[in-house]
């Protein structure tokens, strides 16, 4: 028998080559950009870790941009190069070359394509540095949500997404055939994240979710990725805002760390959030009616133009590009919602708007057995097929609540991004299924 | 307008209160146990953090067990608890109770039920403290492989599991509607994680996978946790094996610092990973039929008992409770796995065993677009069909492979549990669609 040892593959940070003056060094990477000048190339080498400018004077007859290759050098000063140095190139080995041209251009700073060519052709044009970043940035993003909720003692859990039940009782399900029985995609945690506050209290799950929405728009995709908390003995929903307040506040500063290029290509001033104003949804929809003169349609709910207005309102009252939008009504929010107390017409819950968009819902739930079914009973809601939901009341939930955030639209508000199909890698919509 | 300043829900560790002898402190949890002895009663009340042991001397009429509670007591030293000290209970606030007495007793150290009883009221008899302890464990699982990869380069991605194509070829997957056109549910992000080595070179992703697969044995659910990984510029498999080796010698370093009480619990001595052996397919076939006097009837694969007894003999032969088995035939490898040089009847490829039971299949995958394009021809494949995910070889991928790995049977084989069914907080098998 062989025996295979713990080990990790070598791999150059950019970052650590200028210790490195006048050693000889191995890079990985691919080949970004060729300039031949008389006698030498620029061979500006992509590397996972950044750019790196390389000179080289050997023949590189088969070497094209887009090539992955695996080079030798010596790390040299070089004052007129970005980083201060360059590496002068003595071995190059290819590794992999494109088997044709591509047909867009991804080299350059950003890709000049449409949205459908750029989405189309997404294996490639993620290679452009700016749509790459998009993704560096999201995965940050979940970093530090994650850092921040794991000190805060949630625990992260993963929950089924195939269900058997339609859980939130909506029109806006995908079904499926599950070994001949009807089967649902979950479109959200919402029902085992309840059930895990009787666990571990604190949880969270960052997982797919599916929304069988037939919206065509610039603000929805079919299915995206739902980054879900729920925390028990909570007094009031302000205080799942005080905490997503916390949150955003820390993963800001953790991006200000770890993404500083990436935001700067995207020229990202990060947004302060100390504190986030709040405003009742009555409130707020006579706000924008009154200053805009626009008349109320839709009581239930904000148009997207009315969040775009309401943004701008609000930034220009504190200086917040975030709002808190308090107490929707009780017909419009699920039934678990619990109502506020004095006021059944309203509920304890809450959107967050960020950049004129909702990128959060969350609310307190209804954690009594009795007063649960007794709403689902008013709603006239069978009871019985929700069973499973309900033995976690049964046996006893403490007060709690949550809220999900949509991770693209996150992403997409934070970079300025107009098409929320820009921050999925390979968004899925009523029209795409690929690639 | 109300300001939601940022804020964090103040939260007890019990870690922490043997700092607090004499202090008045406020505690949140559920009554675990209430013994009444003459004139007061011991409380144990369950947090987040564990146990603490509790004395009160106040009326406790609507006290039961279950309940959940907020406490404030005065941190007493008491040589006779576990801790050190105890809580002398002043107030007790019932924040809410069950509705009913649970069906299954859950407060003892292990719940006394069938599989399918424990199956059934999940809800109930995850609170089991055993039964909990399964999944901080798998929480802490994935923060340990996350810390790792993360410490290596790869970046986390997120991808579409909706496909609009039969990934893999099989006849294993869910279908479903998708706005009309014919969709399925990823059995696995394979052709998405290469892609990505195209865009970051190192990603992985943690995130559901669905197999519709009809069998009902004790090693098999429908949907599970992958943990997938995929890495550029490798120069063998080996690399794979040796990276895969130092990712489980981290996570289980990690989990001893954070799960000593879990372990503890099931009684888990954590195995040492600083090497693992690793032998071919066919070697491994051989040696378990002279040994065993087992005639080989699928020269493809092994069955279980096969894996059972391979993991027998490696630990007896080396110590090793994990083997590596490398070079499966090519014709039971999907279509990307690179064959051996040398040997086209054999792959790059290699599976791990955990205890006896795979918990891992990885391997070197075809970089070169051409070369990808005639094995699929040769194979009969409509290449077309595989367009999309063909482009990331057609304009370059460096060599690369990677691996999955189900964090349910990790988890499982890791605590000795007898049901994959176990390690899934509300599993899926081909009868079982809730909870």
């Amino acid at each position: 028998m062989k025996v295979i040892k713990k080990e990790l593959n070598n791999y150059m940070e950019i970052s650590s080559l200028g210790a490195c003056l006048g050693q000889r060094v191995e890079l990985f990477g691919r080949i970004h950009k060729i300039r031949v000048m008389s006698g030498f190339a620029f061979v500006i080498l992509r590397t996972g870790g950044g750019f790196l400018q390389c000179v080289c004077d050997l023949p590189m007859e088969n070497l094209t941009e887009g090539a992955w290759v695996r080079l030798e050098g010596v790390v040299a000063e070089e004052p007129r190069s970005k980083a201060g140095f360059e590496v002068r190139i003595e071995r190059i080995e290819i590794l992999s070359l494109p088997a044709e041209e591509p047909p867009v251009v991804v080299n350059n700073r950003e890709v000049n394509a449409s949205l459908s060519t750029l989405l189309d052709y997404r294996p490639l044009t993620l290679r452009n540095e700016k749509e790459t970043a998009v993704f560096k940035v999201q995965s940050e993003i979940c970093k530090g949500i994650r850092a921040f909720l794991d000190g805060q003692g949630f625990v992260e859990i993963h929950t089924p997404k195939i269900v058997g039940g339609n859980a939130e009782g909506g029109a806006n399900v995908f079904g499926l055939d599950y070994f001949g029985k009807p089967a649902f995609l979950a479109q959200s945690p919402q029902f085992y994240k309840q059930t895990m506050v009787g666990v571990f209290q604190r949880v969270y799950e960052i997982a797919p979710v599916f929304r069988a929405e037939k919206h065509h728009t610039a603000r929805h995709i079919n299915e995206y990725t739902g980054v879900d908390l729920e925390m028990g003995f909570i007094h009031s929903f302000e205080e799942l805002m005080a905490l997503e307040t916390a949150m955003l506040d820390s993963v800001f500063e953790h991006l200000k760390e770890s993404c500083e290029k990436e935001l700067a290509l995207w020229k990202v001033e990060l947004p302060v959030v100390d504190s986030i104003p709040a405003i009742s949804f009555e409130e707020a929809k006579e706000w924008v009616a009154r200053v805009y003169g626009r008349p109320i349609t839709d009581v239930y709910d904000f148009e997207p133009e009315e969040e775009k207005l309401l943004g701008e309102l609000v930034k220009k009252e504190t200086g917040s590009e975030f709002v808190f939008v308090t107490h929707y009504k009780t017909a419009k929010r699920p039934f678990y919602t619990m109502e506020t107390p004095g006021n059944p017409e309203v509920t304890e819950s809450f959107d967050l708007l960020f950049r004129g968009m909702e990128i959060t819902t969350g609310g307190q739930r209804i954690h009594n057995y009795h007063a649960q079914v007794a709403k689902m009973e008013r709603l006239g809601m069978e009871v019985d097929a929700f069973e499973s939901y309900l033995m976690a009341h049964k046996y006893g939930l403490p007060p709690h609540g949550g809220l999900g955030i949509g991770l693209e639209r996150l992403t997409a508000r934070l970079l300025g991004l107009d098409n929320l199909r820009r921050a999925a890698l390979f968004p899925r919509d009523t029209e795409r299924l690929t690639p």
